[in-house]
């Protein structure tokens, strides 16, 4: 049927989250009908963002610059440290205006279901930041999930010694709610309303 | 939030259809983890595919080659010229082997709403070849909805004068189907029992 720069194309964007066999041959089809205007636009920006784009070491952000834009803005509260499980969490707060501090990126949760532990997570490189005795307290925003909850528990427990404030959201986050799919509205208010663990 | 070069590629992704500004980004931030594996190839592949498809002068089709494949196929029957809306259509008989015939794609349906016209459409090219003595038969494919059979009553009567047999599909297609939609037992069986108009 179709030719196989096509089925090869068809079969990288069914990889694409929220993208299936179906809805990969209709994005496919979509843009060969206008090459010019979204095919080789977009072929531009994935070339030219992974060029561009890296991870930062300080806080795990996704950026062009390392440290990130929000790691290097003195503009930013350097006494509160955010820490959320993905960057797609980060940009969510960031999308709310929810908090005006730093961010640290876990990278995941820990799940003994699917066998991830504490080193698979961006999580040693916190215990220095949180002895920073600029840092005054760490905001656990992982998400209100079984294992969102049993990572910020043991985050808190490796933190006890640095005897900074650690916080958590306080309870607009709907139980099971994944902070990626909330309002702007409860973002703010579940920053604002957060207390001590 | 994230740099210029990711909002960029967020809102070419939210371009395609079936994704919206939330999968977008997911889709974004999952192939910017995945550089090497997702995020390049898939570049590869949209600039390749631009580079190499185009539209069959004859028939319409999305193929590397003009004429495309089955157009230059000679064990392909030149009797009979399948009629279809879109390149999907196409890309869903031939996925189903529901027809071993020519195609003809329109590019899509008249419609009075959307302002779509024949001369929109890829119908003129057909003309001449229904009139091909080698051609015997005809089968208007379009979806079985108001515009789809608005079109082909417009078709029908255009191809009056030429003499060649025009068929429908079979009302296997239910009322207001989209032929991508179809299973491929639907999709055979409407074929094997297409009827005169
Ligand atoms: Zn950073
Ligand atoms: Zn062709």
């Amino acid at each position: 049927m179709a030719a196989a720069d096509v089925e090869r194309l068809i079969r990288l964007l069914a990889k694409l989250p929220g993208l299936g066999p179906r809805s990969a041959r209709r994005a496919a089809l979509h843009m060969i009908q206008r090459k010019e205007t979204v095919m080789l636009p977009l072929a531009e920006a994935l070339a030219q963002t992974a060029e561009s784009v890296g991870v930062c070491a300080t806080c795990g952000n996704v950026d062009t610059v390392n440290p990130c834009e929000i790691c290097a803005d003195p503009r930013r509260d350097p006494a509160i440290i955010c820490v959320v499980e993905q960057v797609g969490d980060l940009w969510a707060l960031e999308r709310a205006s929810a908090f005006r501090g730093r961010y640290h990126v876990l990278g995941g949760v820990l799940s003994a279901l699917d066998g991830v532990s504490p080193e698979d997570l961006n999580i040693e490189s916190l215990i220095p930041r949180a002895a920073d005795p600029a840092v005054t307290e760490i905001i656990l925003a992982t998400n209100a999930t079984v294992d969102g909850q049993t990572t910020a528990h043991y985050i808190t427990e490796r933190l006890e010694e640095s005897g900074v404030e650690i916080t958590r959201l306080a309870r607009g986050v709907p139980v099971g709610g994944e902070l990626d799919y909330l309002d702007d509205g409860t973002l703010v208010t579940a920053f604002a309303s957060r207390k001590g663990i």
